[in-house]
């Protein structure tokens, strides 16, 4: 059995072996896992919880490396999730994380976890969801959760995140089209990484032309997203980013957003799962199964109003 | 009773007849809308779906009465539906729509109906979609979709129309911060309105900031996003918008994205439909009704793991 004193005593090999746990797909390590982290739950969100995201070749590893060891000095124990399902085509993780990030693997105040396989309910975001509130059981105060920013996941990650980092190249030209449309949205911060060496004059216009794209929207909160360069390989302006991020934190702490903005997030997770689980009672029915396939035909067909489609659905629950 | 000749020959008044019963929130008439459109089905999708939205003061009405009026020029049947339940905060709908768009509305081709109140199932998306079926059906062949861009309604337009336009005002100083975010990614076109006496210069200088931030944003699809400027006042650029909006449907259409997108809307809309008359059954099921405040609050306190709540909420079922 997983020794909850252990967990919060910070024991490395508990917090192993919890996070397997809730990681399982059994039915019965998933009541265990559940139970396991109601017990954890009042020793759970004392972190920054920070999101991090960028295309393949950003340096995204270099850059946690170089934040989680800056984070270290500071006396901090970090860890460091990541929400994308293993695969061969997504560049680090075949590597492995802690081929990824070696000098980071081999501190003592830094735990690493590869991403975990697709999951079942709530998907990989649910399993690292979780995992979060396990880290910070074992008394990690900041939290790094990596994605890859392919797809959906940088939703996914921005909904349990205090604060979300996107990670970026200096790219200038017009020509290059970086950043996906709705991450403007989701973003509190771009860092242009790789800023040094003949780069740092692009790195600085990059900054000058997302700034000025950020003057043109309108912000939704308290906070003015921010536009920072860094490189992480010679270890510039990485302070300057935590120095932000804490800044962020204070402030949204004495205006009570981060209070807020959390319970929002634990509102919509919960609401999230409970659709979740009514889809999947849905799917798994054997006359829903049969039916639905034949009433979106129907629908696409216009024979069907979606109304009608949906209520035939409905009645078969 | 509804006479479904009438309506497809184009009869206004069996038309306004229909679109009532659709509004309807009666029961035996929801019946009643559903046996019309199935049989009307047939005949919609015929048109150009066009979202307009801005804020208040951009020149909505007036864009949208110079746009309207072009379009009936050309020999174009037009309808303008309004997402936005009526409130007397929000601008043009206390005039009243008649009011807003006189010369318009004076049209034999145009009609103009005002936002419904808000809906039941679905809200007023629900009634506003099928509205336009019904448009489509009595041979509109553009549909202009308003929307004031407050709040959620932009997405909900800009989840049924085939194209969505942005109204927007000559702002490129730094601290007039204009568009919401979100909007960037949703926009098929920024139209810059009131381009026209000494704003002339600015609109021009707001439409060169608002390319540059597009072009440094990835492109999703075939189409890069345009920024326009026009005067709905003094009637100029009104005809580039629509010929904009003719290219986009022509290369839509040719590229297969057209009837793609339109078949992904409706299966998106079925699929939104089954989750809200899921979650209507969930709210009046009187047990979780008494349990789901007490399961929130223990989620907020910590005191126990969304996904069991999630769960406690599923097995009430």
């Amino acid at each position: 059995m997983i020794n909850i004193d252990q967990i919060k005593s910070g024991n490395r090999r508990a917090l192993a072996k919890a996070i397997t746990l809730v990681e399982s797909k059994l039915d019965s390590h998933r009541e265990q896992a559940q139970d396991l982290l109601n017990q954890l739950l009042p020793e759970t969100g004392n972190s920054i919880r920070i999101g991090i995201t960028g295309i393949p070749g950003v340096g995204k590893s270099t850059f946690i490396e170089a934040f989680g060891l800056h984070l270290i000095k500071q006396g901090k124990k970090v860890a460091v999730l990541a929400v994308d399902p293993s695969s061969p085509i997504r560049g680090g993780s075949i590597l492995g994380d802690k081929t990824r990030m070696e000098l980071l693997s081999r501190e003592e105040n830094a735990y690493i976890r590869p991403s975990p396989s697709e999951g079942a309910l709530g998907g990989v975001a649910q399993k690292t969801r979780e995992t979060m509130l396990l880290c910070e059981a074992a008394g990690f105060d900041v939290i790094l959760v990596e994605t890859v920013g392919v797809g959906q996941s940088e939703y996914e990650v921005a909904a349990m995140v205090d604060f979300f980092l996107v990670l970026m190249l200096p790219n200038a030209g017009d020509d290059l089209q970086g950043i996906k449309r709705g991450i403007m949205e989701l973003a509190d911060a771009l860092v242009i990484n790789k800023a040094d060496g003949e780069s740092v004059n692009l790195a600085q216009q990059t900054q000058r032309h997302y700034k000025n794209a950020f003057h043109l929207l309108s912000q939704d909160g308290f906070w003015q997203p921010q536009v920072k360069t860094c490189s992480a390989k010679e270890n510039e302006g990485i302070e300057a980013v935590w120095q932000m991020i804490q800044d962020y934190a204070n402030q949204a702490q004495e205006n009570g957003f981060f209070d807020n903005n959390r319970a929002q997030q634990s509102q919509d997770w919960l609401k999230k799962l409970i659709h979740e689980m009514l889809e999947m009672k849905l799917k798994q029915n054997p006359q829903v199964k049969a039916q639905l396939p034949k009433l979106q035909q129907a629908v696409l067909d216009q024979t069907l109003t979606p109304y009608n489609a949906a209520q035939e659905i409905i009645k078969l629950l």
